[in-house]
């Protein structure tokens, strides 16, 4: 019998299920994963009418400079507190790699981002999830015994923010490299980016797929100790960025206030949404980002609920793993989105 | 002391150096990173006006089955045989993960692309360099003791193809899976993607940033087993490709022509260039990519040569390792580069 060319922990992973992207005919509002309703800033449009086709004959600028400057200055630090990456899924992989031996350990929330335990499964190491608390709340992790921590903040799929007091008191004692995953950061009342400045064993990362509406355009980045980028630099493809998504990230963080202004939109959504499922019966846990955690009242299970918005054309999220099945998580949208989805909701409800 | 939060092996680690991309003002003769001279095809320009900025706010097709069924299309095979990347350099630095144990080992010749020792010390497992016989040539890698190995046809930086009969030979007893990297393989006479079809543990690697002008897009891909192609799969981010990159190949593929036709004229650049040199006392090795891999005549030396072309205004590319350092890269660019390279070298070697 021949022995398997795949690797053995690989060929027994999961991979991570990204959520629905439709593919057909059908024209569905599409509130499953946490896109922003709104376009990128006209300076994104205006940045992709002058690119020329012709640069792109040369290799992209290798360490992103210009980009990364410019999330210097935003965050008042040095470029080399900075990193790029194709994505924060790429931030958050190559995280695996620089701070985690191969005996080493990958801790998490529980519930948290679901790709956590899979990029652990991909790098083949331990995992220590930390359960939350009473209704998702924050649980001091163990200090020792892993790594690399991924902290969410606020957390997904719950949408809550945790405690900054509780954040800084866990990474000023922890051992190994705290990941904070700021991705919804912006729809947040705080951040944790000073850490990153205050702490050597700290990095924040951001990501450009949701405030700043540019998912299809995989940009990310952290913040943090030199030491710790350089690690990143070091594993990172020598081209990991493109040169188009260079371009067009540069020209998103020079419209921050074009990014506020949509938030701001988002936020008042959101408060609508929350208040009307709350109306109907739903347990909605409070949003700190642009998506509601919710659990529908007693009739309905979350499994037939997003089978009847779907059946009405509108798409969320749903988690099928263990307690999680009981919630759905909703993006929020424009207000139009929102009103065919109360709609929905009501009409369900009365069924 | 507090242990160091990076890992022991990134921390020894050092990074692939890059071919210069110069940022200042000064404009030079770009012969360095074998980047095409023409600019990608008419198409790639018409799709990129098409764009939308206001498409970018939602993720990519996760799998980029648009582009992946048009490269299927190409090699007659089905998408399932395909990988899609960021760049073959995301390709190639999969293949470490999903292919090799951590107590493993990943071959290539020596010389090689000087990428794979890096891809072996980022996946910290180790090295089975099997050295090129006389002049670079052919050299039968030992069919045990590595899991994966790395086949560059036509090789980089001697610009040599290799006996096919020899490679699938070879491919036929390894015990491990070859990646044949054929990133040059359109400058070349022939090639070896019927050998992905045919055995189940070869890998044929292409990228666009080569004959199809696209260094600047990151695109590559690689044909083989579907049980190869889903372990990639598996460990790629889940977006790894992002829209502008999948809309921008699919319309390069969609020209092969255009594409055919700069690889013509560059291959005539190749014949008069590589005449030039000989004729002034280089030795010169039979070049099946877009670059020329030479030795200087007696008189000079490579690093001096490459200090007066830059003085000039030229960038050529050295490896300043060992043997390598007796010898330079150069870039077949336009007819006009051409000529300036020729006329410097004379000057360089009167001088």
């Amino acid at each position: 019998m021949k022995k398997s060319l795949v690797r053995a922990s690989v060929q027994s992973l999961h991979a991570y299920v990204p959520g629905e992207q439709p593919a057909g005919e059908r024209k569905f509002i599409k509130l499953n994963t946490n896109e922003n309703p709104y376009p990128p800033s006209p300076k994104v449009d205006a940045a992709l009418r002058g690119l020329s086709a012709e640069t792109l004959r040369l290799y992209p600028p290798p360490a992103a400079d210009a980009l990364r400057r410019r999330i210097a200055a935003m965050h008042a630090c040095g470029v080399e507190h900075v990193f790029a990456g194709n994505g924060s899924d790429e931030v958050l992989a190559l995280c695996t790699r620089a701070f985690v031996e191969n005996d080493g350990c990958i801790g998490y929330f529980e519930p948290s981002y679901s790709l956590y335990p899979v990029l652990a499964a991909i790098r083949d190491v331990r995992t220590m999830p930390v359960a939350l608390g009473q209704g998702f709340s924050w649980q001091t992790p163990p200090v020792e015994g892993s790594g690399l921590f991924f902290l969410t903040n606020p957390n997904a799929p719950t949408g809550m923010a945790f405690p900054p007091e509780a954040i800084e008191a866990f990474c000023a004692s922890y051992r190994g490299v705290v990941l904070i995953d700021e991705a919804y950061v912006d729809f947040a009342e705080s951040d944790c980016m000073a850490l990153a400045r205050r702490y050597d064993n700290v990095l924040v990362s951001r990501t450009l797929s949701k405030s700043y509406s540019l998912a299809g355009l995989r940009v990310g980045y952290c913040v943090g100790a030199p030491a710790l980028i350089e690690a990143l630099n070091k594993l990172k493809d020598s081209y990991n960025l493109d040169r188009v998504a260079q371009t067009l990230a540069l020209a998103a963080l020079e419209d921050v206030d074009y990014m506020r202004r949509n938030v701001a939109l988002i936020k008042t959504q959101r408060d609508r949404l929350g208040s009307a499922l709350a109306g109907a019966g739903f347990d909605v846990f409070a949003s700190e980002t642009n998506f509601i955690w919710t659990k529908p009242p007693e009739g309905i299970t979350a499994v037939d609920y997003v089978a009847a918005l779907r059946e009405r054309g509108i798409l969320i999220r749903y988690f099928p793993q263990g307690e999680l099945a009981r919630y759905v998580r909703i993006t929020i949208g424009t207000p139009g989105e929102m009103t065919a989805l109360i709609a929905a909701t009501e009409a369900i409800l009365a069924g």
